[in-house]
């Protein structure tokens, strides 16, 4: 077999044999094929697709490129969650302790749940789990997956980064498409993102596909498609997959920043927080315990989520895996122990009357601009720093209020952000009429 | 400017600046911009296509890599003729001094015509000549640029190889096109035939574009798209271009492999010879010709070709340059002086009636089993081995009379060698109705 062959039949838009595929991902992995034919072969692959069965056999022997972790001595249900990336977009933060807090609380007849969550990082616009956990003092997300699976066990759920064990054919693809304009395939983003959950030994998945114009997919049917293909890879892997298409027209929330974030967690965690975030929150942790069993319907896997929060169960859980996690507990009831930014300036409304969009894309590059987030990956970032929405779409203002107020350190790129944040809103005479969080439901569940 | 963005524009259709193009081959010339993101621009290009402006900036990036050769000391016109290669395609041999022996001779008002032949190896089922020359015993391909230029003031021609100082992002680059399936594309095609051919410092060029089983494009219209773009590329650079379109769906001429090629050219330049080798020579010599101004027509081209063989003074040449080059000059009178295989076998004919098709792409391959083709560029040749058509198409044939002989040194394939043979002559009840061996000419000559 010879990669430049398998090329040739991708490139004239042949399906691949399983076998070609592995062959091509295994060389990759190993560095017997070079990369300048990997490269050839992605770009042919974002011009002619793949097919179910070759999307499949490409998740499949990126899976199997590095471990899978075998969670089976854990005797429960393993479920997931994966979000495509957005602003602001902060829930796993509190779906991992509201999902685990009820899966280690299991009535009779319900098998236990836990939740193996392995994140990235923020990138660009978008934010990551992991840097958000890292603004908590002392969090440390670089368990090896021995401490992973300590954490688990004993907390029903763990949060940390990649390993380099888990799909390292993905880890190479992934430095490979983003300096040959292939990133953008959804078959290499489904084969990406599935090969990874996938080696978490999860039972289940629920996919947060975001849309709009904080996310990756500025179009609906093109996050419909993302999500579709990755529910039915996820399916005939043998998993039970769900994906939710949910709005990032504006950021999830009102803050954006990884510190602010965590913060916005907690109060949401401590009942209280901005509706959508919560509403969200809800729903993903509803669509989990139904994939897990825990319950028979969304609406009650809503009403439990709720309980967990309220009964402050979930709030117990988080501390207990900060601990296990070497980070400082009391920030779940001191927020103030967070990073904290030195300085705050206000961006003002230059007219009165509606918000009738809130440019997602440019808050998040905003956020990156203040040192929030990274422009790339071998930059560092503050976890202080950010920023909080004041306004949000369909609400209120009047002249020279506060649109959104910045969390800075450095002053080096101020009046660039808060140029760009104040370019960021838009003010109308009349609130738009209101737009739902989850638009589409694809998968059962 | 960034790689990686020229690779996203030209991924989306978009054109791209001289400015780009020149950037990406600079680097990649350079080695500042790595193979895999050059891989990954190849792909997109097969697949996107180039513009005329894109494909004339990436032709004239691919020039000015390297070297280009001032001939402006020879004081009369330069031309050449390519070939984009065939089966028992060794018209260079007889046209090198051909117009070089009446370019040399000119009438009051006309000027001097010179022949700066920078030719290539054979690869797989085609040959090269610069693998039929070397069967030239002592003749020497590899010369300097400046002994080039020496041998050319001396000869009115040279003929030699690829130097590194030509055109060095072509090398490059196609090597890379080798191995990641992106050889096929018109463009790329054509760029890397006229970087080269422009860096002869030429002022003419006639192109004999092949079409058939034979040839690299299969097909006329393929032929005829490659043609065209030739043809502008190098009207565009202020070049004449005349391209004839020419039939390979059978081997010119009847032998194949590279001392019996240059047997049959020698043959030629005698007055002998196939009808069909003589008559391309001819044309092709006439092209070049009129493009050069020696005479005013094809017609007065085509007796001006014939009377150099006629007279003998593209004899006279062929011995000058074969002595200049370093080889034996006594070949030209006295063939058996080239190299001979030691056996001989012959491929007879299952039935009687007339040969109505040749394989030709399989007789190339049959003689590359031999010994005279190289599988892969590493292969070394025996310019010995090859084959004789006894029979060509129309011709008639009685059961058992000899098809082809083969000349062979080793029998280690060549059973495999004469049964594929035997599969590639077809014959039928009636003559097949005579193809015209120039199918079309594109540009004005």
């Amino acid at each position: 077999m010879r990669a430049v062959d398998i090329i040739r039949r991708k490139r004239d838009g042949t399906e691949l044999s399983r076998d070609e595929i592995e062959f091509l991902i295994h060389g990759a992995t190993r560095d017997s094929i070079p990369d300048y034919q990997m490269a050839a072969f992605l770009m042919a692959v974002l011009w002619r697709g793949l097919t179910h069965a070759e999307l499949a056999a490409l998740t499949e022997a990126m899976l199997r490129s590095g471990e899978v972790l075998d969670l089976s001595n854990l005797r429960g249900v393993k479920v997931d969650k994966h979000s495509t990336g957005g602003v602001g977009d902060k829930t796993s933060l509190v779906i991992a302790p509201v999902v685990a807090a009820a899966g280690a609380n299991v009535p009779l007849g319900r098998k236990p749940v836990f939740v193996p969550m392995i994140s990235g990082r923020g990138l660009g616009h978008t934010g990551g789990t992991l840097d958000k956990l890292e603004s908590i003092p002392g969090f440390n997300v670089n368990l090896s997956l021995g401490e992973f699976r300590n954490v688990l066990e004993k907390c029903n759920c763990a949060l940390i980064g990649q390993t380099p064990e888990i799909a390292p054919a993905d880890k190479k693809l992934y430095a490979l498409r983003d300096v040959t304009a292939t990133v953008e395939s959804p078959y290499l983003i489904c084969a990406s993102i599935m090969s990874k959950k996938m080696a978490e030994g999860i039972d289940a998945l629920v996919l947060d596909v975001k849309t709009g114009d904080g996310a990756f997919m500025k179009k609906q049917s093109d996050a419909e498609y993302l999500a579709q293909l990755m529910v039915e890879t996820g399916t005939r892997m043998g998993k039970k997959v769900v994906a939710l298409i949910t709005d990032m027209e504006q950021p999830l929330g009102r803050k954006v920043g990884n510190a602010l974030e965590v913060d916005e967690c907690l109060d949401v965690l401590h009942g209280a927080g901005p509706p959508d975030l919560r509403e969200l929150c809800d729903e993903l942790s509803a669509r989990m315990f139904v994939l897990a069993g825990r319950t028979s319907s969304v609406a009650e896997g809503r009403a439990l989520a709720a309980e967990m929060i309220a009964s402050g169960r979930a709030r117990d859980t988080f501390r207990e895996v900060i601990r296990a996690q070497g980070g400082d507990p009391a920030v779940v009831d001191d927020p103030g122990r967070l990073p904290r930014a030195r300085n705050l300036a206000k961006v003002r409304a230059p007219r009165g009357g509606f918000v009738t969009a809130v440019r997602c894309e440019q808050v998040g590059v905003a956020s990156m601009m203040l040192g929030g987030g990274r422009e790339k990956k071998e930059d560092a970032i503050d976890p202080a720093v950010g920023l909080v929405l004041e306004r949000k779409v369909g609400e209120s203002v009047e002249t020279g209020a506060t649109l959104c107020t910045v969390h800075y350190n450095s002053d080096a790129r101020l009046s660039e952000v808060t140029e760009l944040l104040s370019r960021s809103f838009e003010i109308g005479d009349a609130a738009p009429q209101a737009a739902p969080l989850v638009r589409k439901v694809i998968g059962d569940a």
